[in-house]
């Protein structure tokens, strides 16, 4: 009996490496396709440098979306679609304007505000979702805060002015995203917050700690209890020029935005699907977002989640991988400014009716990988943590507690579906992060593919192991 | 008793655990400090933009000492000096040139190899420490090689003709460093192994997966058994260019180069001292090498290094720590053709008799740092691998075993010092290393800063605790 047991163990031992051993082959095999045969590069410069901007609600988004349909048809989905959604229509409406110069206690002459000796300048970028600020534009002191505690203590003195949040980004925190979570209230509620005080307009530091001077936009939420005041980022270069000058005396900002909404208008998820071959009901999603700001070629945010999720896509079917489950590559729309690609996709999920046992998302860049995010029950997390030494070696190291996407959320709050999270090195990504500096040259080919290597390699386990 | 020992143990793990804390303290306190006050990456633009190439024997060599001596002396050390040494002297003598084309089998007209129609010039960079071809150049027909095992089999045949080692960077390799090694011997043996069989010279693809045409050139080294032939570097484009011609039909070469030594000169490695202050006999070395290619401006290799040691230096002296071991900050002389700098230094070491207990090199780019490479005892390997978990949030997330570097080997085999290295993520480095794209631009402020930040933190902890 002893002897059998002991056998027995052996044999489940031997299974056991046995599986884990084909498993290791089908990832090599994997990604030997992506870093010899991959197209995600690519497939990012047409996007990038053929489409370019394609916020919602722009001739970009549409052309993304059809350009996006036919790669799914091209790398072998089974079948593949548009899922309609409602979008909003925010535009820029025309190029960001701002100039600052002091005000002399003795104006020398009379007229402006600005004496030419002390003339700048600055480099804007409307924030998104934000009011213009008319064609005559908005000139009114600036009043330098740091905070929201600061902006409390000075409420009485905001009054028909232009609040400056010159929060700076935390260099010392190592993961860049804890200095994105820092400040990017002043974004979000900057303006209305200052607007609550009778603020007239908000300039916001750019939240980035690049070493050049691109604004970095981003939206805004107003809170309609207020007025919707204009609200731009500035560089960072002139964010330090700015408060420089407001230590030595009082300065007037000239603010001319132009941006605005329009109607919604029609947007599309762009979804192919490999139909399983044991559990077609159980779906797993994988994807990232098609939109991105107006200011950029939205390489890394997302273009990179799009043409991963697109390699991953070709892979399995360049090397004849057949999904047990039903594995849906979705390019979600409308991340930016309004989440409805997202939100639509869950909403469809739960008519539907099916099983979705899994949601992963790209989108934060497609640099080198460091580690997978899982989000769901602690079961569930032990089960992905005896993966991680298969799906180490392509860089991938932890498999850490915590992960989704934006655009995943609404899918894990209608159906509980446990979401996961491909995170690079997040060290360069707040340089370029909705700024003009977002292009395809910003992204290095090798990072970008490994980092389709190492969601192929998890979403290969989920579809093999389940959850 | 029982409770006794108990109550040595929980005072064994407080002290264990304050120990471990004021370390945390310590390493935090560093960290912040260099990435927030931290002054490598302007030190980087100068030694980049302001001096540029500084191959051994060249102005800049000279002009990058002085700078490098005054960095040591401005940046707190407690002595700071020049160690002389001799270097060789190769200079690449002029434009590097090449242009293939076509043999027609029936020429169109008398006269030159190549027709019109068939002529492309070639993206090429003379091999380091390789002989030029002489004025009117070599102009012969090509031989394509993927191995030297195809050269063997091709051997009857390369007699009088330019052999090309079509090798390619093998992409499946997840550390690019595996790829190089792969790939190094076709541009260190090559040459010599063709001219054996009597080939007139070498074209060998770059050592590279770039998705640019930028040759990468790097040393050679001769078999004083063979004639010394000219060889060249060829971009990658050019290199598919080429081997799909050489498929088609034969194709001439015309490659022109002037390289050759000039006698032997004076260089320098460049040390700063901290003393230490209770076993000042005891040395830990930590540095990069000051010399870089001429046809870049060494940004990765090795001005990262450079900077890093610089600021590590610094970063001591700023936060006020006072170490307990001398650390010696070195940028060594002649790394890449001919290592005499860190040759010199191993032998210095050894006249001045005191105690190495370690040195430390950043050698592999200004990337973010994922882990640490050491080399040294089992019982030595435990230690350091002790002090992962204090490391580990500032990037290097591993402690392997294996590390050191080209600079710091004469000392490891002289006084068998343990060496250490940081590892920088590998997938950028063989895009720009030895290129024309080796810029200060390729880096990155803050993955430069955090090589710094682990680095000290290793070198803080050994000081601390001595190995």
């Amino acid at each position: 009996m002893r002897n059998l047991f002991i056998l027995g163990i052996l044999l489940a031992a031997s299974f056991f490496s046995f599986g884990q051993n084909k498993d290791s082959l089908w990832i090599k095999k994997i990604s030997d396709e992506i870093l010899t045969n991959g197209k995600a590069y690519e497939n990012l410069r047409y996007l990038t440098k053929q489409i370019g901007p394609r916020l919602a609600g722009s001739a970009g988004m549409v052309k993304s979306e059809q350009w996006g349909l036919k790669m799914m048809q091209e790398s072998g989905a089974d079948s593949a679609w548009m899922q309609e959604c409602m979008v909003p229509h925010w535009v820029r409406g025309g190029k960001d304007y701002a100039k600052a110069g002091y005000i002399p206690s003795k104006p020398e002459k009379k007229g402006g505000p600005f004496p030419a000796y002390v003339y700048k300048e600055l480099d804007v970028a409307a924030l998104g979702n934000s009011a213009g600020t008319g064609k005559s534009g908005i000139t009114e002191e600036v009043v330098l805060v740091h905070s929201f505690d600061e902006l409390e203590k000075k409420k009485d003195v905001v009054k028909g002015k232009i609040v400056f949040y010159n929060h700076k980004f935390n260099d010392t925190y190592i993961n860049t995203f804890h200095a994105y979570r820092d400040a990017s209230p002043y974004r979000g509620q900057g303006p209305s917050r200052a607007s609550k005080y009778g603020a007239k307009a908000v300039i916001i530091r750019s939240m980035s700690h690049a070493a050049d001077n691109n604004p970095h936009t981003g939206a805004t939420r107003y809170d309609s209890a207020y007025a919707k005041i204009p609200a731009v980022a500035l560089g960072l270069r002139d964010a330090d020029w700015l408060s420089e000058q407001l230590q030595k005396g009082n300065v007037k900002v000239t603010l001319k935005t132009n941006g605005h909404f329009l109607p919604d208008t029609i947007g599309h998820n762009i979804i192919g699907e490999l139909r399983g071959t044991e559990f077609p009901d159980e779906i797993i999603t994988v994807g990232g977002h098609l939109d991105c700001w107006d200011n950029c070629e939205g390489a890394h945010d997302d273009g990179a989640g799009c043409v991963q999720t697109i390699e991953i896509l070709r892979a399995f079917k360049a090397v004849g991988y057949k999904p047990k489950r039903t594995i849906r590559f979705v390019l979600f729309a409308n991340e930016e400014n309004g989440l409805r690609g997202g939100t639509k996709y869950a909403e469809e999920a739960v008519k539907e009716g099916k099983q979705h046992i899994l949601a992963m998302e790209s989108d934060a860049g497609g640099f080198t990988p460091r580690s997978l995010g899982f989000s769901g029950s602690d079961a569930q997390y032990e089960k992905v943590l005896s993966w991680k030494k298969l799906i180490a070696p392509y860089g991938c190291t932890e498999i850490n507690k915590g992960g989704g996407g934006a655009d995943i959320g609404p899918l894990n709050r209608a159906l509980k579906t446990p979401t996961a999270s491909l995170n690079p090195d997040s060290q360069r990504y707040f340089d370029i992060h909705h700024a003009r500096s977002d292009v395809f040259e910003a992204v290095n080919k090798r990072e970008l593919e490994l980092g389709a290597v190492n969601m192929a390699a998890f979403i290969y386990l989920v579809d093999k192991y389940g959850l």
